[in-house]
């Protein structure tokens, strides 16, 4: 059966998240109905990051096989007829060969966290960004997140609810900017653990507010206890940036 | 009575417009009405752009003079307390003295249009860009935008209903950049006529499609005829950044 690979952007805010479950709407689902309404076949769609209910994406990746053999321009836009009016399109669509796996074979994911920091609510960008009103020290976020940047026993910094066998993992990148009123956190590694980016944004922010020092983000690591952590960012601030293959 | 100056950032989409009209929600009537439930006093707030329906903001400037004199940081949250859940928001707010006006004091004013190219159709950015399918070629687009550039008769770039007395203009900016799949057009004047940036971009739109030539924009500049023209972009791709003093 031909593979074929695409590339997706969604708006999370209406999904239980990436992937089929049974309490609500996925985007997973979403785009397996599409295909179906599209050339009549049962498809499962396999991505290559889960993302959670309200985490948004720009370029999430998927693979599907099809008994048929579209082509992928037709294919990309008779998906994209089809998902109307739900907030997922189809940027790209590709045929691949049947060794590519869009989960199994990337190499690097990247995310990112928008905050906006300012006494006003947002307003373009609602539901879209984390607001936090009292000025975050940005500088200093930066000196405590280079010290999850390398390989690190994350269990910290995972969901409870985590099924990841081994809680280590290695962050390639984890740097923060402002820009304006945002504060930008980009995230790269090759995989991460079940909530590891809003943890780990959910523990800065109080670095970035002094409450929390540098030390005890440097001790919450060597606990290994997820009570040693922050709380967990809210979802709408999270974006599936790409993945590497 | 005290005056005082406001920065606001709004989303076009459910307002008739800036201006307060008798058809529907404007955004001047939202803040006015955010005022006079914080304060009791019915006001007047001016603002330096009158954006049309559709038409978004991330730096409109706003003057109102008020009888009781509140901290500016207490009237910037207690507008914003009282606007929820409209969405608009004062991002700045200071006192400022009775020679200021934020319609004739203002020197520039600063407009951002959004297109997005590309196939697929916009998801996280959908009703705030014009989406456009076919490849645009931005270097045409920015060698024709070049000949608005100075002082013109814009008589074809603006609205039959435009009522300036003049529709003489100096263009201090008008470019193009591409990123990604972003198709960025800035704007900046003194002062714009009614449409002007959007029968500019939706004449450039033809230009980057090859549909029009350099030389059929400088003989449409010089015909002074609105039907000379090309068609009025679409208003959700339009944003007025900011405004200078």
């Amino acid at each position: 059966m031909p593979r074929f690979r695409l590339t997706l952007e969604y708006e999370g805010t209406p999904f239980v998240g990436w992937q089929r479950q049974d309490n609500g709407p996925s985007v997973q689902a979403a785009v397996e109905n599409a295909i179906h309404r599209f050339c009549g076949e049962p498809a499962i769609v396999v991505g290559a990051g889960r993302t959670d209910a309200g985490v948004h994406a720009l370029g999430q990746v998927a693979h599907v096989d099809l008994a048929s053999d579209p082509s992928p321009r037709t294919l990309r836009d008779a998906i994209n007829f089809h998902l109307r009016p739900a907030p997922i399109a189809v940027l790209d669509a590709t045929s691949t060969s049947e060794d590519f796996h869009a989960r199994f074979s990337a190499i690097e994911r990247s995310y990112r966290y928008r905050i906006v920091n300012r006494p006003a609510p947002p307003v373009l960008n609602s539901g879209r960004v984390w607001w936090i009103r009292a000025p975050l020290d940005v500088s200093i976020m930066n000196d405590a997140a280079l010290r999850f940047v390398g390989q690190h026993d994350f269990t910290t910094f995972r969901s409870s609810m985590c099924q990841s066998p081994s809680a280590v993992k290695t962050l390639t990148e984890l740097t923060i900017r402002r820009q304006g009123d945002d504060v930008i956190i980009d995230a790269r590694a090759r995989s991460f653990l079940h909530n590891q980016v809003r943890i780990l944004v959910g523990t800065l922010r109080l670095v970035g507010e002094h409450r929390w020092s540098v030390d005890r983000v440097i001790a919450a690591l060597a606990a290994r206890d997820r009570k040693a952590g922050g709380p967990t960012a809210p979802p709408q601030g999270l974006f599936l940036i790409s993945v590497r293959y």
